[in-house]
């Protein structure tokens, strides 16, 4: 059972500072660990991919076949279901209908005293796509990263997920087809990591690293920081519903539990105004469970950081949503105009009691890649602007020179730097 | 002496390898002097601050102290020049024009099943911007940064800036009121990270930290990124300048010494295809040197860093520019249109004899804050972008949920996830 806050009681605040504050993730220090791996794919090359792969996936490999190939996508695409190929594509469809959208436009213009400024787009040459094996391998996650690398206009969108003992999820390699994805490796860790940023002789390095993964890759992602960009590592998901009493309870704890069967460590919280309401939900949720195949992770996280807060306006949720930043915010009310403008902090807003989160996890179009653990004050979820990267272009010539020139001048003088003065002053004889 | 490769020569691949994989930097590992401080902070808040502030800034504070008041400010006004006010107050309005033409857009639409869908931008609440002290202490860099974040809508802008013995750049002071920063604290080091981070009595918490500082301020914002978004971390400033025979050798000296005045790390390379004009640009660079300022520092990092590139075109200098993805670029010839269109990896490019990078440092209009260390080839300078954050809205009605939702149900069950399918087939009475 998940804890109940009322805002009207005295320690309010308090517990839901708590609540704020809670740490959902045991963070496990493998820093020395990531570090020896990184060195050695460093040094050593493939020869070190191969034996951690064949230590940790219990997969012998030879360099030669690192490489997912052609046959086995299409062995792939052979076992996967027709509705299920169908399913992908439509979500592969939307995701790259609205990830168009965002592509940004070069500005160029000159401005009154005739300096010609600019800022030009590019894409990212070469972008490495982490996925995780085992049951965290969704293909639907491979759609969100990688199709708004190739709308971007990434000419290498470089996918890894580890096979241990051999065994890829069909359904990762058809999603990577369907994006798009131009090479597929089969190892997943620290070593992936590592490959990926510094190259080896079978896998070409790239320059930015996205996707989620275990402790390790997250650790290893860090380290390489710097040698490559790196998108934001991932923590748990979370849910925040606000909800009126109009609400079947059945549908809200339904769209609570989504969140919750993700991972012990999600978080689930409800906000209303009505008691009664709050009541059924959490009897809901109750009965729920018992028919959940994940309901142990559900019941966990449910229980562990699931949360029930009593307004005495719906309109105080606002302020109270602000301050959690989740990263999916549903807003069951018949007309969510009103709360919907006072929503500064969150990663994807759900709108109207027919709009579950899960549609944005697969066919809504937008992306399913939103900041986490309350970062959506200061972040954002992925973008085709995060496969692209931003020139700035500066034109003066001589006549512009003479007009802003003598205060750069005065400016870097007053700086101290006297090669800048001297590298504007000698082209205006000054 | 700067070296001197040749693309003819047979081992100019290795020795430009070579060039591109320097270490510039020594990283200090401070990493554990560090931690203490920030964990000090969090758990004695003020207290903590003005221990380290006396200690490591000789400057013995009560928490009232820490606000640079505005009397301080009105002082500092008065101790700049006329003519120093004047070229920030240009540099102001030019950057605060140009940025502003970086705001994004919002996007709504609704496509042809009917689905809402959007992309909303909002401001971050609040941000620290870091301005280191001392010598490094540069009023334009002030405007860099807090200019854009005022420009995106930022509620808070908070600087620090650490005041060794008492003393603060006036100019700094200056150069944050026209900037409208908000609240500015006497403060540096990872105490002033960990303050920004935290917050404390005195200081209310941030949600990104932005800015440069040393080894002990990158640290610190490494270690709190999550808690707080943070910006790049900025290495020795690069310039590469392409130039053919045309140019007169002392203003193409002038340019690459204003880049290597900066620091000894600093790296200024010439690309050229006229081997005579190397050599004049080289001794240009050697009785140049003799008359700096900062000739020693020049010096060092032109002796150390320093590269002439010969090349048989300068359409080769293209690739190699892209390979070497400085933070400047120079293109200095008299139609700089073809090679303009090849470049993709450059932080900010400076087109034409009559363009020295200077000019883009103070008064161009765009950012001076630009990717270092070959990061242009995945991230971006400073905009306005930095301070915002998107949110991705999504609703549908219950007939887009009958279109949509089959699929989602399906690629549910595909991943495993039974709690998701139940969340759309509950409102579908399936």
């Amino acid at each position: 059972m998940a804890i109940r806050l009322d805002q009207s009681e005295a320690d309010f605040e308090q517990r839901f500072v708590a609540l704020l504050s809670a740490k959902r993730e045991v963070s496990e220090d493998v820093d020395a660990t990531v570090r020896a791996i990184l060195a050695d794919i460093r040094a050593r090359g493939d020869a070190a991919v191969l034996e951690y792969t064949a230590r940790f996936d219990r997969l012998p490999l030879t360099a030669e076949k690192l490489r997912v190939s052609e046959a086995e996508f299409e062995d792939a695409a052979l076992a996967v279901e027709d509705k299920t190929l169908a399913a992908l594509t439509l979500a592969r469809d939307r995701i790259r209908a609205h990830h168009a959208r965002q592509k940004p436009v070069d500005d160029r213009y000159v401005d009154a005293l005739g300096v010609e400024l600019g800022s030009r787009w590019t894409a990212i040459e070469a972008v490495g796509l982490y996925v995780p094996g085992g049951t965290a391998s969704y293909p639907s996650s491979v759609l969100m990263n990688a199709v708004p690398a190739k709308v971007a206009g990434v000419d290498r969108v470089v996918m890894v997920v580890p096979s241990p003992d051999g065994i890829i999820n069909p359904l990762v390699l058809v999603a990577a087809k369907l994006a798009g994805v131009d090479e597929l490796y089969r190892i997943g860790g620290a070593q992936a990591i590592g490959a990926l940023a510094y190259g080896t002789k079978s896998i070409p390095p790239v320059y930015k690293i996205v996707g989620p993964g275990n402790a390790y890759v997250a650790a290893a992602k860090r380290q390489v920081f710097g040698t490559v960009g790196i998108d934001m590592i991932a923590g748990p998901s979370e849910v925040l519903v606000i909800a009126d009493g109009d609400n079947d309870p059945d549908w809200i704890a339904a769209d609570l539990l989504a969140q919750a069967e993700h991972d012990t460590a999600a978080q689930s919280i409800l906000i209303t105004d009505d008691a009664g309401f709050a009541t059924a939900v959490e009897a809901a949720v109750e009965r729920q469970l018992k028919t959940l195949p994940r309901g142990e992770t559900a019941a966990a996280s449910w229980r562990d950081y699931g949360a029930v807060i009593l307004v005495a306006s719906l309109a105080d949720a606002v302020p109270l949503a602000n301050r959690i930043a989740p990263e999916h915010l549903e807003i069951a009310v018949a007309d969510a105009g009103p709360y919907l403008e006072g929503v500064r902090n969150a990663g994807a807003i759900f709108i109207g009691r027919s709009t579950p989160e899960v549609i944005g996890d697969y066919v809504g179009g937008s992306n399913h890649v939103l900041p986490t653990a309350r970062s959506a004050r200061f972040s954002s979820g992925l973008s085709v602007l995060d496969f692209m990267k931003r020139t700035s272009l500066l034109k003066t010539g001589p006549e512009q020179l003479r007009a802003l020139g003598p205060a750069a001048i005065t400016l870097a003088e007053a700086e101290g730097l006297g090669a800048h003065a001297r590298s504007v002053a000698i082209r205006l004889n000054l």
